[in-house]
């Protein structure tokens, strides 16, 4: 399997980087093929904006889709985005590797998604949405660690269903916007408390690597379920 | 009231500018004192990074949310971060006018959330989180443009619901999270495709904005509500 890991925070030895080498050494040692987007070593620029292009469509009123449509179509995309790009058509499976802030991404990879995630390049143009969009042949799975303790983001918790309420705008907005099938996250909570639970977790994830296929899928409804008002048929 | 508008798109031109001009002529117009952060204009950095700080408490392991608190303890913050922190705190009421870019913040607004709401300046340290977090004393609401119509965004459409899936992450992670009411988002969907639409939609935010007594507040539990798990007291 070709798997691409995006990574993002800032502090080298941080744990976040231990569960990025972790992952990195056992799917190699399971023979599959990894490349990493260390977007802080990289200095990744996530802000969308006019540089992002060699050349613009439309230099009068800068629309963000329509000049990575055109960027796409005549191949005057930044070549760091294009790289990045070019990588995550390459891959089978993506796992982004984040600390939770603000029970969202860091900026530097919400910037990842705002520039490499192509209008017409993924979705749109030639193609579609959700189940009909190009990705349909690769997984994503987050891999994430939080503040708060893991009974608060359980359904009734004070943050928030972790699932349903909180990472749902990455794994149905960002993933299977794009065609990808989302893999339940892994995620590391409070680990800055305890030694003990950053050994357990990285043994965790290891094992979860050395066993993709049996990571859950996360199912959302296919496009043909929906009205044209965009309900779900009952 | 004093009002501070955070402002997210790269294009003056665009019906997000129309809706943030709108805002502030008639704040202005109905005796409100407005600030506008506009982060394109500012070329704000998003990323969390050391020169986020004049001095590092810890430089041999950079962790953000330590040096928050060491930088507002010390008055070693980067003055452009001050700034928006010291705007945020002069506030009664934060705008939020931004695209909704996959299911999120456009990601130089995301890092105004990362950078601005300081660990310890707003909460943890002296204060605590939700309804014990600094900000109690603010209202805090969501403007923002779509791409997919409004139907796809009701229970049961294939965007997902707008409240409880998608902007929760910011009404209740981020607002929430740090004391502020939010108020009901302001959504003007798929405005790229009529201009009728879009001057119905600036109609409807300039009315809403002469009577923000009336619009609707966003309720969330109290932490007195859950139990020492962090789950909802039955």
């Amino acid at each position: 399997m070709k798997v691409l890991i995006v990574y993002a925070h800032p502090e080298p030895k941080s744990f976040n980087a231990a569960l990025k080498d972790t992952a990195i050494q056992t799917l190699k040692q399971e023979g599959h093929k990894v490349k990493v987007s260390d977007l802080y070593e990289m200095n990744f620029n996530p802000v969308a904006q006019k540089e992002d292009f060699t050349e613009l469509s439309d230099k009068a009123f800068f629309k963000y889709a329509k000049e990575q449509q055109h960027s796409y179509q005549n191949d005057t995309l930044n070549p760091v985005i294009k790289e990045e790009f070019e990588k995550l058509l390459w891959a089978d499976f993506v796992i982004f590797q984040f600390p939770l802030w603000w029970f969202s991404v860091p900026a530097i990879l919400k910037g990842w998604f705002d520039k490499v995630l192509l209008f017409s390049g993924v979705y749109g143009g030639e193609y579609g949405r959700y189940n009909e969009a190009r990705l349909t042949d690769k997984l994503a799975m987050i891999s994430t660690t939080t503040g708060s303790p893991e009974g608060s983001y359980a359904s009734n918790g004070f943050s928030g269903d972790i699932h349903e309420q909180i990472l749902f705008h990455i794994n149905h907005g960002m993933f299977y916007f794009t065609g990808m099938t989302p893999l339940e996250p892994f995620v590391a909570y409070t680990v800055s408390h305890s030694e003990e639970d950053r050994k357990n977790y990285l043994k965790e994830f290891e094992e979860k690597l050395k066993n993709i296929e049996q990571i859950k899928r996360i199912e959302y409804p296919k496009l043909e379920a929906f009205d044209e008002n965009g309900q779900l048929k009952s």
